[in-house]
């Protein structure tokens, strides 16, 4: 069993640290809320100070927070951890933030000889209680097959997506394309029913033929066609399209810095950009169909 | 076994007829290219002189035509096969048109107490010969009850999408979604890719997670990724872009018909009608990745 | 002077019309619409029982009617003008519709050995009013330069745009590129504003730049920038979101039909399908602003 | 006159200080570049070791660099010219850069009591050359009313945009909508020449009618319509489709920091992108055309 710090106790961090210590790990945690720290203690958790602190003589650290400026904040700079931790540890970042801000990561803990492994995941809050979060991860064969047994506790798929920054590459790639299929699943839909169809119909007769996908399996965008699917319940989260919406926007970045042509990603963050500053940005992503008006 | 008329005997008619005369039906032929209709005598099926001549006393009449007009120079008019077809027997037009022009058809055919089904297919020339297409049906229960049987000796997937009209709007709606796939996949790939990483491992992961599609299961468009795949083999088609653009242009009347909203839709449309004006026609839809550019 | 006959008597016709009287011309008129008639015989016209009637001896047809199949209603068939005109009648169409039905009419009427020129108008209500619309012209130079004189009487513009069909070619492309400019300066305006910039001053700035257009000058979407624009009140049209969706399906038709990649007329066509699907089609067509969503 | 240092002597920024010099100024002048230095001796300027020397006792700085990163690392950190600068001089940064690297300068320097205007500029190479460039300015009132008499002598049009970062933001606001101008213009002209009009004659009707915009009257992208324009001429720039790509960059990001939708700005984007990674990055923007493929 590993000794572990774990920084980053929100919606994600929380259970997932709290997994960790069911898996028999011992945990260090930190976080800026105390309920949220009180929370790990009350299951086993060792609490520090601060994140320089919670890392002392650990194996592993593990982050999880909003985005790439808190990441920076967190291991760089003065009076960031890489100052202050053992070259044997390694370091795995959670975070879902753009690529470059991980790459600049990776090479600063390179030079002070730290591995580290960039590991957003996928699952949303249901999969990071139960364990079964999809983890895409970026680094070294080395450094990935030393993080793979603690990830296996939190999740159920760990992919080993290639080097440093290709998790959150991979991440970003994924998270588009599910972008894509949700809104041309909602336009197929959306145009069957305006001439006439059904849309449960239509749904299965596309779940068999090439228009097959994810959404269509499990995330149906129409009301009433998938009786637990979030578009027959208010479209209650699941998946917020804030969260979509901010994935978008990493894509869109991550675009710019290659030079991508991403045609239908860019107009599928334009669509959400517009439906989330319509004040949509607590429902789930699939309500992006409504977006798209109709003859109902 | 039923007596049918098959009139039009090209690249997908063809094999559909002939797997018709297999199933034990007897079969009267009609189409222009004498070359066509000889090739189905030598399976066994009756030649006629004409469309009228070839519908005389059956119960079925099968059209395979290239586009609307022909539909309705073939049933409507003076000297269109309503006129000449016994109200018992049931029209089943298997090209795929727009849905207007079914519409017309059917409701010209009510009136002469005809039942009809209209009944697009998808798979291709390869299923129309194994006599695994999909079927996509739009007409009355009782005439797709009827028609099913017949339809069942070509193809494997019989779908009854609702009434008239209803089994081209299904398909025009599925083969939109496909586009989206494609396209959707190709970027997702070619992002991932201009970002560093292998497409074959970022597919297996995207194929694992909620990216999930038709495409990256069966219809890898990235070269070398899938071995049996198109984009594999130079992308010979498979399902050519011309054939695809065509099916985008029905999408597009559709929705113009309807005033509904298709933003990726639309968008692939124009990815298509570039890349057809290029010169890439005859090639695999799979190509449309080619048409991102790229960083290799 | 001319004797013409005028056919379609509604918010475009019936002042256009009136125009033609006020010039000095014989005015005999058709429509539906026992007031629309009644309206232009009180300002000297004369009634006609039905079309046929309304057009024996007269050297000009003038048509202004809602869409292609009225058009093709009134002209072709059993019952159809053709049938009745001299062939020294020229036929002036100024409907706005599909190239293609205005192409079929066309080489209708020359079977015939009849001139007609098809002469779309752009400017709305308000310039039919006043007699300074804009009349984009399909036909030969010969009819071409027998309408112009009678088109001067009710217009400002009178362009020869090419052949039969291109007025309605020239027409949709103009409108397409309009909704194009009125999307794209929305889009700038509003990630100006987005960003703290004040609508007003940047508006000036791209007037005076290379992002200067038509929308800029005298129909600025933002509220209360310019006075006299829908925007600055309540988004009152003006020119329609209903028309312009209308003119974007025609323009799509039309890029269908030749194979053409219009992405961003494409993408402005979906945006205005679904902002008229939620109850905007009786607003401006710069109301489109509204839909981007944004900080206020 | 004014003591000026001018760092950054590229294509854009050597002609500026050619014009400083003209207009009477003091020029202290660095550039890695030692030949472009040279070439500003020769008319007069002073050269300094170093950016830090160049600023010695200057009432203005003014920088010209391609990109954040760069105005980052001159302006800032240990070594940065903030260390140096008296807090009575003033800084004119005309890079072309985000706008949120921007603030982070302006806010840096305002904590040392230094005042800034963000000034990027348009009009390229040969308004540069002339002094006829245009300069969109982010700064409080008096730090703009203090640069706006050094800034007459580079350039025509001297706009004063907003706040801190305004510039940036108005100058990307502007380039997005030029893009979409330019691509809509030349959808339009395809549309047209795909169904039969002469480019020139439809861009002569879309000039004098609601599709006017800056592409149509001085930048038309149809080879042959405009004698001077770079699409008669091989497509010369001109302003590069890889600068184009650039600043369609900087608005995506922009976008994504606001949290605004911009579907036409995004997809043009995604056109330069693919147009730039096909080899055409040093071709001038209008050659836009050339990817829509087309019936020629």
């Amino acid at each position: 069993m590993a000794n572990v710090a774990f920084i980053g106790l929100g919606n994600m961090g929380g259970p997932m640290a709290a997994n960790l210590l069911k898996a028999g790990h011992s945990v260090t945690v930190f976080d800026l809320v105390p309920e949220a720290v009180q929370q790990l203690v009350d299951q086993g958790a060792t609490s520090a100070e601060n994140a320089a602190a919670a890392v002392e003589g650990v194996d592993f650290v593990i982050s999880m927070l909003p985005a790439g400026r808190h990441v920076e904040g967190l291991y760089l700079g003065e009076s960031g951890l890489l100052n202050v931790l053992n070259s044997s540890a390694v370091i795995i970042d959670s975070s879902t933030i753009d690529a470059a801000t991980a790459r600049k990561v990776h090479a600063a803990a390179a030079e002070k000889g730290i591995a580290m492994v960039d590991a957003p995941v996928s699952g949303g809050v249901a999969a990071a209680a139960a364990g079964t979060l999809s983890f895409m991860c970026g680094g070294s064969d080395e450094a990935f097959a030393s993080v793979k047994p603690l990830l296996d506790g939190m999740g159920k798929n760990i992919f080993h997506a290639g080097d440093s920054g290709a998790g959150q590459v991979a991440k970003v790639c994924n998270n588009m394309l599910l972008s894509i299929l949700m809104v041309g699943t909602s336009e197929a839909l959306r145009l069957g029913a305006d001439n006439g169809l059904d849309p449960a119909r239509l749904s299965e007769i596309m779940l068999a033929s090439s228009g097959r996908n994810w959404t269509l399996e499990v995330y149906n965008p129409y009301p009433g066609v998938m009786e637990n699917a979030p578009a027959s319940n208010d479209y209650k989260p699941g998946f917020m399209n804030d969260l979509m919406l901010k994935d978008l926007g990493l894509a869109m970045e991550t675009a710019v810095h290659s030079g991508s042509a991403t045609p239908l990603g860019a107009m599928a963050r334009s669509l959400y950009a517009s439906h989330v500053s319509k004040g949509n940005g607590k429902l789930d992503f699939s309500s992006i169909l409504q977006s798209l008006g109709g003859n109902d």
